[in-house]
């Protein structure tokens, strides 16, 4: 302690009694103003003594104060001698810098032809309220890490529906709920070995696959698909631990893998030991027929991790999607950290909805609805667009891929559709292949939207058509 | 097509005319039935008018039907020869297997010591009720992908209430929403590049830090601290690109980094180049003094990522927390891959809870009760426990860590604990160090459960002690 030093000076604090700011408060700010001003290195402060009586405070509230400057590193005390100014000490707190907040102004589209979205009404606000109202008030206790795999009785309700409507083999303690499909990758790829273990995804396909397993420096893979899905005899001199595929409405090409060729991939994962990552991500949208049973379903040898969203008919916003995982491979997820991935009362809301029946009856009002604009939207094409248009994929889903039949200026009726404000979406951006198609995303139009939307696209796409 | 082949049999198919199930579904059923039990490969079906004649059903019924088989692969049609068993069947739908539900009866304790729990009845039930109602009837659209980054008036309000209770520089455009601490080091991990990117944290220091950032493979190194948290003069050798810390409450010590230090740390990270992941998990509980204003706050170089959640003084099971990045990095955020994290009307409920000015309020409210739990629980602990207990952490958060100052039989108090359901938890555990403590959590209990849990932890206590 340097004890040649004495006390700097005499400072006058000003402090305001009726102030809602308490005393200490103020006297810790002008204490600090002070030392980053006036003060150096080592200086000695008034005694805690000296400053109570000059202003007049009680020793409890200047106390108060040193010890907030002696807690944050300004001062230190040394017994006996008093209060001394820390030997590295900031020549002053930095200014806050004048950026202006620089919030995005994302464009409005009239038509955006967003490839998985609702219609914003669909969505059932009152029953959800309601719902959201009786869970809250029965005994939910926010106050606690609640199970990080997801409520058992939402789980529950999930293995459930996936059971009668996906002919998944699946109970309760198999699915883990997750907020979204790259959580439930992200939660897959932590469970195997990213260095021991490849990955193969379908060629085409979902490109958030793809990134998140590059993210964890997997060795990846792509293989090719046809018609029926995945291409069988490129299976054999595959070697890889994790397959990745959309076997009922491949994304994006809209292919569907036929049973017979199921059990010869399921047959395949059994002899070299492969898991197949099923993701079923909106098969219950199947409008030409009933939706595929899941490959998850046929498997006798729990080679299958299942994968399965609300968002594709529910909701996009509620951030609630699964896992199902083969009994064997509980334990594994189980020795993983893992987290709380949904609010415990989305989490019983999304339960009470499925509990009480609402979620099949929801289910057939939204498939008869997106039905209904996925006929208009084919007829409007076919009749209006006739063979200068083919149509890619059709039948299911959200989307309708089309492609010109006839020398086209894609560039030109990029350049239009902006200028009428449509947005347009394009297969090859989400699925990294070389497979491409105009993606026409009807499912956030009302059936007016379709009719409207279609008189412009009918004149943009003649337009764009090489003469 | 093998034209030998002829009708195998007449098959009577038990149709219900009354039944709520669509006679296209019940004949599909029939049929799959009858082509996985009775058919073997490319025998023919009975044609489409045979069928509709024979039991006066529509056409359009038995296409129906014929078409879903084929969609699944059971058969498939061959243009003027009719519909055949395809050439690789499955014998049969495998049986669900039968697995009791084993859901985890996990053991409810009387006093369970869990480090971070709020009391149950502490949320503010009726006013998120309240606010949730206000906010999904204000025209939230649920049927669209929000913005991944969080919605831009959630972010502003949490950046309004960094900067005036932390001392963080932010504005909205800085802040990304996540659903939890993993969540927001998953995303920073994966904008660094694990391959060249060295990753370092303070040893005792969380696990989850230490877990995700191994999941992606990045190279770690652990660096002591003593009292003051980080030790500074390691960091002159330390090649590193991100430093993980707890500068304002180390987890666990309850260290605390000193001004001084503050600034050296900041200067080095400038020098070096690295990045200073700032976990400020619970600063806003500190009960001795006023909060330390961040280490973000002091920073001019933007080299420091800031992290904090609204689990601790909040609710945990909301899974709500954020990340606030240096303005230099938000280009390589948005140039990653993101998706939403929280349901939107959750990030609505949240928003209009701050910007109603209830967060500052209900913060006062947690800090005062938890104040008062944390001074009881110490009061009784030197009371008691007297100069058998030495407290190794005291004065913020939601714990209380000690350790027994005299020789003592860890197995026997361990045991005892369970005896009386007392839920024990280790910093060890959690912290990967060698500093240990057994861990008072009492944020879960009222004071009425601190009084009684004090009187048999004393018990237990003294009956562990070596005499």
């Amino acid at each position: 302690v340097p004890n040649y030093l004495k006390n700097k000076r005499t400072v006058l604090y000003t402090l305001d009694q009726n102030s809602k700011i308490p005393l200490h408060i103020q006297l810790y700010n002008e204490l600090k103003n002070d030392i980053i001003s006036e003060y150096k290195i080592n200086d000695k402060l008034p005694s805690i003594r000296k400053i109570a009586s000059t202003y007049n405070l009680s020793k409890t509230t200047v106390e108060s104060a040193y010890s907030q400057l002696v807690a944050e590193g300004y001062i230190d005390s040394f017994p006996k001698s008093g209060y001394f100014v820390v030997d590295t000490l900031i020549s002053n707190f930095p200014q806050q810098k004048n950026i202006n907040q620089t919030q995005d102004i994302k464009k409005e589209y009239r038509f955006d032809l967003h490839p998985a979205r609702l219609e914003k009404g669909l969505f059932p606000i009152k029953l959800w309220k309601r719902l959201f109202n009786k869970e809250i008030d029965e005994n939910i206790d926010m106050g606690r890490y609640s199970d990080p795999q997801g409520e058992y009785d939402l789980r529950d309700e999930i293995a459930k529906y996936l059971q009668s409507s996906r002919a998944v083999k699946c109970e309760a303690d198999q699915v883990v709920v997750c907020n979204g499909f790259a959580d439930g990758m992200n939660l897959i790829a932590r469970m195997f070995n990213s260095k021991k273990d490849p990955f193969t995804l379908e060629d085409p396909g979902y490109y958030i696959a793809y990134k998140v397993f590059d993210a964890y420096g997997y060795d990846i893979q792509k293989l090719p698909i046809d018609k029926n899905g995945i291409i069988l005899k490129n299976l054999e001199k595959l070697d890889t631990k994790l397959l990745y595929i959309t076997p009922s409405h491949q994304y994006p090409t809209g292919a569907t893998i036929p049973i017979a060729n199921r059990q010869k991939l399921l047959s395949w994962a059994k002899q070299s030991d492969t898991y197949i990552i099923e993701d079923d991500y909106d098969s219950e949208l199947n409008y030409s027929n009933r939706p595929i049973p899941s490959l998850q379903g046929l498997d006798n040898d729990e080679k299958v991790i299942y994968v399965g969203t609300f968002a594709k008919s529910l909701s996009p916003a509620l951030r609630v999607s699964y896992v199902v995982f083969p009994w064997h491979l509980i334990d594994t997820y189980k020795k993983q950290y893992d987290d709380i991935k949904v609010s415990l009362i989305t989490q019983k809301t999304l339960k009470a909805f499925m509990k009480e029946g609402h979620w099949e009856k929801f289910l057939r009002k939204v498939r008869t609805i997106n039905k209904k604009k996925h006929d208009l939207l084919k007829e409007l094409l076919l009749t209006k667009l006739k063979d200068t248009v083919k149509i890619e994929s059709i039948g299911a889903g959200l989307t309708i891929h089309i492609n010109p039949n006839v020398p086209f200026d894609m560039e030109k009726f990029k350049q239009k559709a902006e200028q009428n404000s449509i947005k347009l979406y394009f297969a090859k951006t989400t699925s990294g292949g070389t497979w491409d198609a105009i993606r026409l995303g009807f499912g956030g139009f009302s059936l007016e939207d379709i009719v409207l939307f279609m008189d412009i696209f009918e004149v943009i796409w003649y337009e764009s058509i090489i003469k």
